[in-house]
């Protein structure tokens, strides 16, 4: 059968096996000697079995191994009401696949690690086993299926750009440097350049994959290297058009997990948030009004947002809208990249937004400039020569239609909806200011 | 209509709206002025519509325009058995939304573009909107989106993997170095030892994403910046569970192409390969006394096989066995990367296998090492330090099931489906030795 790949059975299945003797596969997660019985909880890619041991060499053998030795467990699927999941296997025969050289740095068995986050962080090709880490990554997979499945339901053609790129699409101070066959080159600190190029082939494409910020700063909510669900879509009427995709998007993500994770959700024992069907939003100097109104902060000279101001507009959302969920709209232009297109009501503010999930950005998007020209103006007014992007620019030359797009945080969404302390907590193998490995 | 954005009509859905006026939206493909009608051809990401002019102001107005203008045209859809599929459009009403600058570099309504290759990638924002070209890369989306079903049908998970790594995973001469924060770092060259450790995690993992090779080579069949299709799965018996795997994804990737790229398929005119219940598998010895039979060429000093023999054992499989694919296993252990695991029966050669698809390697693979010791022996072999390797080592000490995966090169199963003479040609902007943009 090639979905098990060999005869065994997942620990899942065992409550459809009940009478019959199978073979599982997996880790020693666990053992518990006791007087005359012994427990071993066997782990799997599903999750955990419990095995009830009374030969006492077989409990001498297990006693002897380090926990995290791969073992095969054949035995009888046997009903018990007090068992975890209703159902252990007896009478059973072990096998040790892989024998594990030395025991865990921390209890995998424990509902959290007993480790300060550097050491879990260090030892992540372990601590990732722990059923909670591994539903954080398991969120993460049904979150690409549902961006995926929500944008190709609408037309959106995958693409994947080059990550290696000759010039910085956000702002030259934070791009790796590559030496590239003797040639400056950068780290791509988005895909924004070529998802444009590729609203004039495709029309609407959008992308999963790595981008790369150099930012010096150790924070909590940062890390260097992190995946972005990029999007961007052309013939839009202005950055509301781009809201209601990247609502739909939302929507899908959320309802993936729900049902492609739903596993982990119940390890974790989260429910996921509505997405309400039309997100609230909100303009910039609007919100601004309303923190000063309600904290007396003077706002009147900040051309952002800061985290608190986030973090209180998150709290006026949920408490105004009943919504995790908020837009806010107009951000000042220049706080935002060269390429963003003016509102034409108000030139000085952007056709682009923030969503804020739970008082944290979480995608930025709007409206794009389309026209060359405006490419060229405004890379003037920000002292910067035309030239060097003129292989990018080339496809504007060359008709391109009002577009739009977004780009969301993968690490940060499941960050987010975990409430983690730490975006490294969610994030597979964080690279930030201090670490490389693993 | 969340899938339309406007109130357009696509170009493919004109046959439906027959008698009704509708409005289009798209490029200026192709216009033909003759004495008293003339003809616009209208490009949309679904594909093209005709559009028939005879009002001379209307005329004037679009001869004006260079080929790449946006226009939204609307129209009544009328069926015309002469029009190119069934349907055009009268009585048009044009509107340009956005104009093209200049002209394109070549004409795009040509059935292939007439320029050099190199001319083609320098205007590639420009060439990518053929519609040939375009239909390249429909089709290496499909192949995405059925590589992730078919291996999200047997339970794998989709992990994402840091691109910037503290170690070489392959050979480390054809590395990209990288100043990370004034220490060194390297780009992947494949997501190797992340796929492996996580095996710890999920069982069954895949990734789609890009790898970098800095080989300094300039040939027609290498670049130097490539998206991989990872997968890696534990508790397999031998390489012939990863090779069974394979043979479900690359089955899972063609009828994902006939099913999602089937427009693109038409446009080329192409129909795809049949893959076999079982692709033919041949050792490498038994390759290699094959050549030597029939060609007289001496192989037995080779430890690997040449482009030629490639092509040579392509040619054999299609005549012997009907098939574009055949595996050939069991390569010298010598060529192998150190993390292979040996044939136990023939420990010399590798417990692994290259897929040929029509005479070229399109997919390496294999069983891996499992054990701790093992890796310590093997890069001990090799020269290398064990302690370079720790943080990835570490998982192979706490347990590590028999394990084995492969990757199959995107761009490269593009371009011998489509048979390209070039892998740049199914490259959306490649890297090579001479080009970094656009």
């Amino acid at each position: 059968m090639i979905s098990h790949l060999t005869d065994r059975v997942w620990t899942d299945e065992l409550k459809q096996r009940v009478g019959e003797r199978v073979l599982l596969q997996g880790w020693l997660h666990r053992f518990r000697r006791l007087a005359d019985i012994s427990f071993l909880v066997l782990r799997d890619a599903h999750g955990t079995a419990q095995v009830v041991i009374d030969d006492p060499d077989v409990v001498a053998e297990v006693a002897r191994l380090n926990h995290e030795s791969v073992l095969a467990v054949s035995g009888e699927v046997v009903a018990v009401d007090q068992a975890p999941g209703g159902v252990e296997l007896h009478d059973p025969a072990i096998t040790v696949i892989s024998e594990a050289d030395v025991p865990p740095p921390f209890d995998l068995y424990r509902p959290v690690i007993k480790a300060q986050l550097p050491t879990i962080l260090d030892h992540a090709p372990i601590a990732l086993r722990h059923p909670k880490r591994r539903a954080y990554f398991a969120m993460q997979a049904a979150t690409m299926s549902g961006f995926r499945k929500s944008l190709g339901g609408l037309g959106f053609t995958e693409i994947q750009t080059p990550k290696i790129v000759a010039s910085a699409t956000e702002s030259g101070a934070t791009t790796f440097a590559l030496d590239y066959f003797g040639r400056p080159a950068y780290l791509a600190q988005s895909p924004q350049f070529y998802k444009q190029v590729m609203v004039g082939v495709f029309e609407r494409v959008f992308e999963v994959g790595p981008v790369f910020r150099a930012e010096p700063h150790d924070t909590a909510r940062h890390i260097n290297e992190y995946v972005s669900l990029d999007a961007e879509m052309g013939f839009i009427e202005n950055e509301y058009t781009v809201m209601a995709v990247l609502t739909h998007a939302i929507r899908g993500m959320a309802q993936a997990i729900e049902e492609e994770a739903a596993p982990a959700l119940a390890v974790l024992g989260l429910t996921m948030p509505g997405v309400p069907e039309r997100i609230p939003d909100i303009h910039f100097l609007d919100a601004q009004a309303l923190i000063t109104a309600a904290t007396g902060e003077d706002l009147s000279s900040e051309p952002d947002l800061s985290p608190a101001n986030e973090r209180w507009l998150g709290e006026w959302a949920l408490r105004e809208h009943g919504s995790d969920f908020v837009f806010v709209r107009g951000f000042p232009m220049s706080k935002r990249p060269f390429y963003t297109h003016p509102d034409p009501q108000r030139p000085g503010f952007a056709a682009g937004f923030d969503l804020l999930f739970r008082g944290m950005e979480l995608v930025t998007g709007g409206q794009r400039l389309h026209r060359y020209q405006d490419y060229v103006d405004a890379l003037g007014r920000r002292g910067e020569d035309p030239a060097d992007y003129a292989e990018y620019l080339m496809a504007f030359r060359h008709g391109m239609p009002p577009h739009g797009g977004f780009a969301i945080g993968l690490e940060r969404w499941i960050a987010r909806l975990v409430e983690a302390a730490n975006i490294r907590e969610t994030t597979l193998f964080p690279r930030d200011i201090n670490r490389l490995a693993p």
